[in-house]
């Protein structure tokens, strides 16, 4: 790990992941970099030009040669960046860079006609957001599939359910699984509201009436007026693959609001399954270890210790995003038809949400596909309680012979005396049952066994783990 | 305002709205009261009873028994609260209470039977939800047809267009009304969405499995397991008036989570309104003003103001609703099959949610239905900047024939000077207009006072206006 | 619990703390209810007068009266709170009451003499933040002292030490217990530095110059305009016990910003508490039970369940107020001399804030007081491992030997073949040691033994714990 | 700006500031930056080297060996970044590394000796926040310096103090810049108490017994153990320059949500100085003025237009960190003896919330040295309500007369029949003053004169602005 790196006058190291390792090296990282934003500015001069050339307002030569000059490598990022200082965006040093990249050639007259940064930079935005989100939402299909086969495989495998950190009654591995794929479902659901609708160009112009792209089109044509936001909006979605709005967006942010409650979702779903994960792995329970290849969860200090490393990244993921997704949602309070500021606030804190969502969900593959459950773990786990797991059972049982309240008291009594004295529950439990079945048909020695059996209480486990695996994710 | 009231002891002066008037008073208040939810609770006892009887697992008597009793009058809502200290939920209070209020009823056996806390409380908090949103919905349809009216009337009031807190280009106030109400329809079709989709029931038992359910079912029926939890649910949710989930939901929080997304949205698209109208309001600018009715607004210091205060209002429910939009969606992250704690959290964060959202919604209503803009206002202080708000139609013209680079420049500096020496900036720019267009059809004596006329630059406004108008809400 | 209640027109029903059981029928809610909030504005006003006549601004009969007019019990808070929609903040209406109170008495001339809405709901903001932290600090440092009794009493009782979800090297519990204090003593030590710098009376007048009061005075007598702010500020700070601020803060909103952080981090210590409760608690691991009177705790449907509310509740609050406490950062941009909503944000979430930190308090010290630690349990819990929670000393032991990555790479490799073939890493670990120590005077059979015995592994922990419980809390 | 960059293989295009303008280039984005964490954490490492050499457990020559190693440009950051996904911290790599690189020396041996990966990370993110808060700290002074003089200049100079965003009464520009400098005091005093207490060094080897440091030391010299936390912890900080805390604080996260909390205060209290500055410089109000080099606050649309890009910039980093200070508050519930993912949530989110407040304290130098208020504007505006600014004092002179009542709806009713008659509100006021006034000490013309003239109604504002002026910051 002993190389050269670029020095801090480039900004090349303010960030290349050292404290994020949830999305260092993933996919999200990298559709989210400062170069991938800056394609994407380009991709949006360049598409503005072709859908203005559609329109006959612009020549398609100069389309043409915007779009070839159009590339993030003819540009110096970094400069970009400190150019924004000056403007408070970044986009109009980098309509001067893109106008003097084409310098002598009749297409630089054309660079960003009509337009405005907000155009170019919400687009961007949007095509930032369309490119993660589809390798995103492949990491959560795949992630929810290796669940699948978990909670086939364990349709029946059983295990405590837990409520409020105690063993509660049983429920099944299958379940839990199911329950945890069910959730990024949801997300998926979710994305795929937002991607069905279309992500949105932003076409506005100065201040939302797109008074200067028609200045231009009426110095080139005749020009219906009526049509005009629609022909153009629908010109410039099909060049960028994006969808035309109802109306400019810039200060009507619903679109990026929706992208933080969806990535705060995506968060949220693949957080729960990593808490579980966490909880199952812990060395007193022992349910559940993450996949372990060589060198994969080491302790510098600690030799024996096979950290939990997938999950504790998902977990540190989930614990921001949400924070970022309300700066996105107060975001919807901009003023008038630009913000001082509140628009500002929504690039880095969107960009910090798709990265980290994109990289969780690029960790959770990896944690589903190679996640190692102990059925034979959970079954001794059960025992722990001593047949406690199984007295809301029992208490079904006595209710309609001794009343509910009653046979309720009974049981806490049992319980708390054999926790205090450290005896049986399970005997008292039986001797219980006799007493109090003394007489009726259930009063075989099977049923009793099977009463205290937690394996034979987990009520619609199963059919509940089949109905969930029912689901499919939409086809895309 | 001088009278007796409720001692601390009953706690019935906690909050009676005195530090949130935004709500103080409005149908959000009533509907999420603690009464409101001791209400929801009962029903939701009632309602899966009555749902038992339906499987016949219930006697029919006991379900209406149950029902009869489960009015929030017959019960103590502050012993309720304090007793929910001992076990961390009101529930297993309520339960007690519920069961004793039937004393020596055979009913009482019936009460909860199978259930836990969780199924009566999400329940209780998607009625509480549902019963809230239908005000806030019809609020948020009335602010938007007010907002309509506005827009058509106002279709081409031209308006200085505002980014970036300066003078832009022009619009017109019609535009303006019509994005909020643009903004509005989002969070309707959001609320739709969520309502469409149905707010589900909470149906799991103990740990999510029905164990306690299907255990009681066994011993009063002979019952289809696979079949147990879709019709268990399904008379649930025929009795509630929700929609039966697909897995039970304890420990897997969508319903919450976008419910706090959905309500952050419209406090964010409500909050766009008020901050808008703030800064229309502005003794400066004067453009338009809230409506008066005599003692609004009144400042306890100075007799001439007449303060925003609906706008106000708004503004301070949209600063409050996104963070705690941010606690709902962690509670993702909860685990097992009941996290102890964040569960927890969620209770109060959505009431506050709800009742901000629903207060901010009906405050909306009389602020867009009484809303005075002054179109001679906005006339007057488009001429502030003295022709600088069309300069970038004016580089449009001049582009052509100058190139664009050029032209800009000239007119930067034509407005430095401007602003520099106080001269007549609409002096240079007719100059300017003059020589470039010398030769041309363009140089006619009403095209250059068109070209200096904010009310021939108003792009597409008048067409978006119209086309926003055109998007309905949709009917339910 | 079957009780009549105030029906909804009085708003009483609105919370009673139903949702919020962290802190129904704690201190902190009788100090921050509506109720007190009332008093508290009511105190401000009481002191104003009395401050005024100080000065000689107003007589004294006239400050008496009014002191002896301004109790909460004579007025309708809910009707205050309706009639603050009117004026977007509950003083005007109050002004008013209270001057309708003294009807006919000359006292009513000078109520709210020079004031302004801010200067009165500040100045009780800051009284009822007072009367909270009073004995939000008391329940801290009862905590705290529990959890050093806990600590001396455990000074020596070795327990896992856990990081990622898995032990790691042994420490004791006395240290865990003397961690939580010291972590509750930095919220104390935050808590004091506030109250040590006293939180501030509010008086600047409708903007901030004192004009009103100013203007008043001068009709009064001759005053020092020099000296003024500073003469009334203090005699005001007098009557109300808090403290005289240098400037007019209406703008400035570092007294409401500070307590938010504080309470948060308040929270954050207590949580970081409860949550290590509940890990104990968990079943696998069992080694502290909360405390557990007759039915605290009790499940709806599981008799065997001692749930451990108390951290629940507590871990409830954590994770809602740092939310609220960044509404309250983020309201330090507050626009002018006030804001039009930023201000109006800050009542309802501080109020949240004192109650959720003294309800949580409140419950931590039952939590710690009544803490219940195993020891046995602990140490059983210790074998978990067979000697893995040693292998970082092991390490140490062989590295002058081996080399350390040697070492390391060996014991890595012993602890991945125990827990994949079920082997006795103890007896691994004894043939290593005994092989590369072969010829030291280390190789005796008491010195091995101690090397694998987690209990002569436990660092400094025994000196850590003793200094940390010399750590006094200031005495105030 | 055409120029090749580093391929994203590199990450080193990950963020270089583009999204980010407020602290693009500025000395905090460098002091946080990938590199300099990575520097700080072996200066950690070469610190803990030394640290034991001062106790005579690492031999001197080791410890000068890895201190001359640890300089970050041996390393290549990049790939750090992607081996800590194995282990969920860049640590492990780094010891990796940097033994690596001592390869063959015998110093190899002594790298990391006894340490754990949160000792290293802990203390690089304290080395960090030290290194970027002092040239935060000394912009925060040199801004407050700017507003001195112009609080200075402007004493006197009248301005409308505006509420709820109208015209209130007559303050001074004085005042008002003698607030903002208040604001910013209060960061730096908060700062202050953070760096006098001292940033700590984090020192608990694996989980927080030392019980590796200290193995390695008994197997080097005979030590006391009592005092070996406090011996080895002193030379760690003497080494750092940090300071030396109390307990190992793996676990009791003070120091992180400290930073964050003062960070959030700093960034808010720059953000009402942006805030404020946005509203003074809106097109109607035009009262103050955003220096302007040329191409500063070019707009990619609109000539005319000299955008407030460093208020806009500021108030950017303002509505952000106040969440992310949420995240590290929330981070204080850190469970047991290191959180799995809790204590990953902070590292980024610290570095962001440092490069904010230090992009938004450096922004701010140049806003206030530059600002340029217009006091001729300001007495403009003063006007605008037509001596309604003054309705406050002529209620105060009047009541003495009629009662406050009276007085109030008389002003009240001639307020609004000014505003809706358009007729001079001024006349009637002396209408009205005249007939009260009449045949007492007060009716002259001057004393009319002067009771309706704005500059005379500024109260205090004078004294408190020489008071505030006298507040140092503390001399560092």
């Amino acid at each position: 790990m002993t190389a050269p790196r670029p020095g801090p006058a480039t900004g090349a190291d303010t960030d290349v992941g050292l404290l994020s390792p949830v999305r260092a090296g993933t996919p999200a990282e990298t559709t989210t970099s400062d170069t991938a934003w800056l394609q994407a500015m380009l991709d949006a001069e360049a598409a503005l030009a072709r859908a203005q050339a559609r329109l006959g307002t612009v020549p398609p030569d100069a389309a043409g040669a915007i779009t070839a000059a159009a590339r993030a490598e003819h540009f110096d990022v970094r400069a970009l960046a400190l150019a924004a200082r000056e403007t408070a965006n970044p986009v109009v040093g980098l309509v001067a860079a893109l106008t003097a990249h084409l310098d002598r050639q009749s297409a630089a007259e054309y660079v960003h006609r009509g337009s405005t940064s907000q155009d170019i930079l919400d687009t961007a935005m949007m095509l930032v957001a369309a490119r993660t989100l589809a390798p995103l939402r492949a990491d959560l299909l795949r992630t929810a599939d290796a669940l699948a086969r978990l909670a086939a495989a364990h349709r029946d495998t059983v295990i405590a359910g837990r409520t409020l950190a105690l063993h509660a009654v049983p429920t099944t591995f299958g379940l839990k699984a199911a329950g945890w794929r069910h959730g990024l479902l949801d997300s998926v659901q979710r994305i795929d509201r937002l991607l069905d609708g279309g992500l949105p160009v932003s076409l506005g112009g100065a201040a939302g009436t797109l008074g200067g792209y028609l200045e231009y089109a009426r110095t080139a044509s005749a020009l219906d007026t009526e049509e005009f936001h629609d022909r153009l909006a629908a010109a410039f979605a099909a060049e960028t693959g994006l969808a035309a709005p109802l109306l400019p967006w810039h200060a009507l942010r619903t679109p990026v609001a929706d992208l933080g409650a969806v990535l705060a979702h995506t968060t949220g779903t693949l957080g729960k399954f990593a808490a579980d994960v966490l909880l199952l792995a812990r060395t007193e329970t022992a349910e559940a270890a993450e996949p372990a290849p060589s060198g994969r969860g080491a302790s510098s200090a600690m030799p024996h210790k096979r950290n939990p490393v997938l999950a504790t990244l998902i977990r540190s993921a989930a614990l921001t995003v949400p924070a970022l997704a309300a700066v996105l949602a107060q975001a919807l309070v901009t003023e008038e038809e630009r913000s001082a500021g509140v628009w500002h606030s929504e690039w880095h804190a969107l960009r910090e949400c798709l990265r980290l969502a994109g990289g969780a969900a690029h960790t959770a593959v990896e944690l589903a596909e190679g996640l190692q459950p102990d059925p034979d773990r959970m079954r001794a786990n059960l025992a722990l309680t001593g047949s406690g797991i199984v007295t809301e059972r029992i208490a079904a049982v006595l209710a309609p012979h001794l009343g509910k309240t009653a046979a309720r008291r009974l049981l806490t009594e049992a319980a708390a005396t054999a926790h205090t004295t450290g005896t049986d529950l399970s005997a008292t439990l039986t001797d219980l049952l006799t007493t109090t079945l003394s007489g009726t048909t259930d009063l075989t020695p099977e049923h009793l066994r099977d009463l205290l059996e937690p394996a034979q209480y987990t009520g619609v486990a199963g059919p509940l783990t089949d109905r969930a695996l029912k689901r499919g994710a939409s086809t895309r």
